[in-house]
């Protein structure tokens, strides 16, 4: 088999996204809002959360572990927060709605914050962050990751996920600021994408269960993932979970299930969204010119040695972003014979 | 000089703190909320932060750089947002007032975000953060440092502090869990104690211009604090101080004023606080039983080898709080010896 990716364009995967839905038993409409966040998450180079997930995720749902036709249900509300129950629906639908929600309620507000339960996994934090930009609206969204990778700081047993954050704020001239990260020093893909290419990871990354370095990525079930700044990622982690899980009435600890070793149990994820309405604040263009300004202050700093370039969070995405826009999005061999495959097992026409 | 630290009571230290505000021109009611907060600060061991800090407060009020008797404008306000002028007060007054505020709107609308720009300096943030556990409401504050002290990821120039954040989540048996956090890996203060000490610094705190560890604290002024996770520590410190500083019109990047060197100029200090009511998602009471059930699943883990105990943060502060509510606080003779200057030079009657 080649190892050169083919480029597929944007409209190609979003299609065989929709058209695997479809099959599936997805309504027409959560079938083309899913298929579009997620072909969204390839366009913006989150190649570990786009299509590569779709035949997880329909395996999921073959199994009987999520719902093809979920009906969002209002648990609490008042006028700046809400809680939903996801009815078990996959994460990018919850959370796009519950996304809609929160923009409609910070318009009037200024801000509102909205949790879910009953829901699954939703792809990259950043897809939520960043939908209310459009709005002159800042987004920050928190979730309870889908399989438990580290201990309490001090301990051994596997009681916090890598509980990720993102955070979106549109610039002027310059593309918006997202910061999209994991309270780990690396997340679990990539330790997964090392072991694979035959590779070692760096120390800090991981230790054992004698606090030993470890950096053989195919003994990473023997060991676990660091928090970053230590107990200080691990306080993030535990709140963050607090946050999108317990206070949502949605799995966190224990409760968590392992997403990728068990497809049948109900994962019962928990994530919250933030929309802030700048307008509530200030006037949008004279912030998005203090971004821009706090963007060239940033990019025009002497830089260490060695260094090339200094970047914004969010840079890179919207480089990808661009690049994929115009040339497509690549797809590994691999990957593109496990479509085929799924493709195959569902009955429709290939990617 | 003796280095034996005397206890003194939280009561005498609140004493010395009002009479040194009132002897400044502060408000009777503005000099008891500023003391109580700074006690408080004491109390809950966070020694860099309460009386430690009163002679350069005063240092500033006395060189024209802070108003006294400030009063506080709501500049924007929605239901659930406020942005409050803070006259260039203290920022523990600021704060309080901003808090307040925020708990107020959040008991209707469910969450409420208030910033804050021309403050100042406001102490350490779970303070505030923890204010809102009492109506059952989880707090999360975030400041813009009163310093840089780091540059952009890659870069040298220093346009960042580290940005701290505090989140406060009540618990039912236990103490709450408080998150209160620089968003580098050690605080400048940590650094400046080992050079008082002679001590070095651990690799991993510092680098200087060359990117080369800087482990000797008394050249700090040659390198620049790490922030957590690398990248991510200079992605959370960055957005950190684009939603407490630039969307509230207070300053960042460039136009942060060192507030150890500079006690003149107007620092324009940006915070912001969230108050979000537990009511608006859940019972209050089942919700602090299932903090209680997180706190007790942490605890048990197993523990890596030579760790005595697993924390969860928050836990540190409440139990230095039962032993300083109970036999006082500890007050180093050197920082004795200053308050007694400081004693003099107001004209009050010593601690």
């Amino acid at each position: 088999m080649s190892s050169t990716p083919s480029n597929l364009s944007a409209e190609s995967l979003r299609s065989f996204i929709t058209r695997s839905f479809l099959a599936c038993g997805f309504p027409e409409h959560n079938a083309r809002v899913a298929a579009d966040l997620m072909t969204q998450a390839d366009l913006n180079g989150q190649d570990g959360h786009g299509v590569f997930r779709l035949p997880q995720y329909v395996n999921r749902i073959l199994s009987g572990g999520m719902n093809v036709d979920p009906k969002f249900k209002v648990i609490e509300e008042r006028t700046a927060t809400a809680l939903i129950d996801g009815d078990n629906g996959l994460g990018h639908l919850v959370m796009h709605h519950a996304t809609q929600m929160a923009m409609n309620k910070a318009e009037t507000t200024g801000i509102s914050w909205v949790g879910a339960r009953h829901s699954n996994h939703a792809g990259p934090a950043s897809l939520y962050a960043m939908m209310p930009l459009k709005k002159d609206m800042i987004g920050i969204y928190v979730a309870v990751g889908s399989a438990n990778h580290l201990p309490p700081w001090g301990g051994t047993e596997m009681l916090l996920s890598t509980n990720p954050i993102a955070i979106a704020v549109p610039s002027g001239q310059n593309p918006p600021i997202v910061l999209d990260m994991a309270t780990t020093v690396a997340a679990y893909g990539k330790v997964k994408t090392a072991a694979q290419r035959g590779e070692t990871i760096p120390e800090g990354w991981m230790i054992d269960k004698q606090g030993t370095p470890l950096t053989d990525p195919t003994r990473a079930s023997e060991g676990f993932l660091l928090p970053i700044g230590g107990p200080k990622g691990y306080g993030l982690a535990l709140i963050f979970g607090i946050l999108a899980g317990t206070l949502n009435g949605a799995a966190f600890g224990q409760d968590v299930i392992d997403f990728n070793a068990d497809s049948k149990t109900t994962t019962n994820t928990g994530h919250f969204i933030i929309a802030l309405d700048i307008k509530a604040f200030t006037d949008p263009s004279k912030f998005r010119a203090d971004i821009d300004r706090v963007w060239g202050e940033m990019k025009s700093s002497p830089k260490l040695p060695g260094v090339d370039e200094i970047r914004l969070p969010g840079e890179r995405l919207a480089r990808i972003k661009g690049e994929r826009s115009a040339s497509g999005i690549p797809v590994a061999p691999a990957l593109k014979a496990q479509l085929d495959k799924l493709a195959e097992r569902l009955g429709i026409a290939p990617l």
